[in-house]
């Protein structure tokens, strides 16, 4: 099982690595890191650098492909759309996290389907075509979607089960402890403060989105 | 705010990219990966290469200090234990994901101290002085200790809140839209099926311990 994990310049890490940890240890994954070329590429936050192994060329029939997120309001990287529709016209399955499902919808993965990215871009993602669903994992066939960042985990481990079986899953979500227990309830933005929801908002959109909209 | 993130041969990639992503777009936080040296660090799928701008010896007076675990049975990198020793002699917040509280607890940090670490290693974190204890973060003064893996993202939420506040921790929760949702409730080895514990405690458990032990 050959498990293509996409970089581009301005990723956001832990949308990438979540997936990664759930998916490397699993006996029979092939894990690689692909980007446009191969060597380092940079994260949103500039301190994170990721090397790519393999270009998009050298990976054309991967059994999965992860897209992560970013936390840059920019058009998806046209060579990331490109091998999507690539790729995706073969049997794989595509998934993302965050604002990777804006790339998938580019490339024309999600037409009038539904599916989810960071709660802050779902109107990008609708504008793309896409029916923004309020979910934490979207599965559309072998199309699935995760919402903002830490929901690849998530993803990541639903993926397990439908490949190898509730048992993988299983174990490897013990193998990485998930039990999770956030200190707060302050997750998404329909339990967060509404003061919260506002900051947050503010940052993630730039002045620049503002002016344009 | 400077914050030192370790690396060391063999790390867990998610342990400290968790961490990592909750702690690094915070304004006023200088993120720094640190090792015994300078350069590209290995992680222990031998997948996902991070890499540390520094060195230990250039890193003396961080605010913050988190080190990752390892799916290894092996003992701290010492070039870790020693600097973990001189820093924490100076005020800091000393952290650990994983069975990076071995190290701490190598370093003297943990002396019959409350802490955690993941749980198929609570033996080897009592061997080394500390008293495990089954939650999920564990704080004793400065120094703050998480669960296996995915309990780093708690753990620096829960840092986040002693730093900055109940406002910034929430901020960075919803940003990162850390709702957790596991499909399957099997992260921690209480709930996890027995079979399934057994099984996960063998994968961990290298054939030389068994013969050692």
């Amino acid at each position: 099982v050959q498990i293509a994990l996409v970089l581009y310049p301005g990723f956001t890490a832990l949308d990438i690595i979540g997936p990664f940890q759930v998916l490397a240890d699993v006996p029979g994954h092939d894990v690689v890191f692909v980007a446009a070329a191969a060597g380092s590429v940079v994260d949103h936050t500039g301190r994170c650098p990721l090397i790519a192994t393999a270009s998009f060329a050298e990976v054309t029939s991967p059994d999965v492909v992860v897209v992560p997120g970013s936390i840059r309001d920019e058009p998806p990287q046209p060579e990331l759309v490109d091998w999507l529709r690539d790729v995706s016209s073969r049997p794989t399955w595509t998934t993302s996290v965050c604002t990777g499902s804006l790339a998938l919808a580019a490339g024309g993965l999600l037409d009038g389907v539904d599916a989810t990215c960071h709660w802050a871009r779902a109107s990008r993602l609708e504008e793309l075509g896409a029916r923004y669903t309020e979910q934490r994992v979207v599965e559309r066939g072998p199309v699935v979607t995760a919402a903002g960042v830490s929901a690849g985990i998530d993803m990541a481990l639903t993926l397990l089960d439908r490949l190898h079986g509730r048992d993988v899953a299983e174990m490897v979500q013990l193998a990485i402890e998930y039990d999770p227990r956030p200190p707060f309830d302050a997750g998404s933005p329909s339990r967060a403060a509404a003061d919260t929801v506002a900051l947050v908002r503010a940052v993630l959109n730039p002045v620049a989105d503002t002016i344009a909209g």
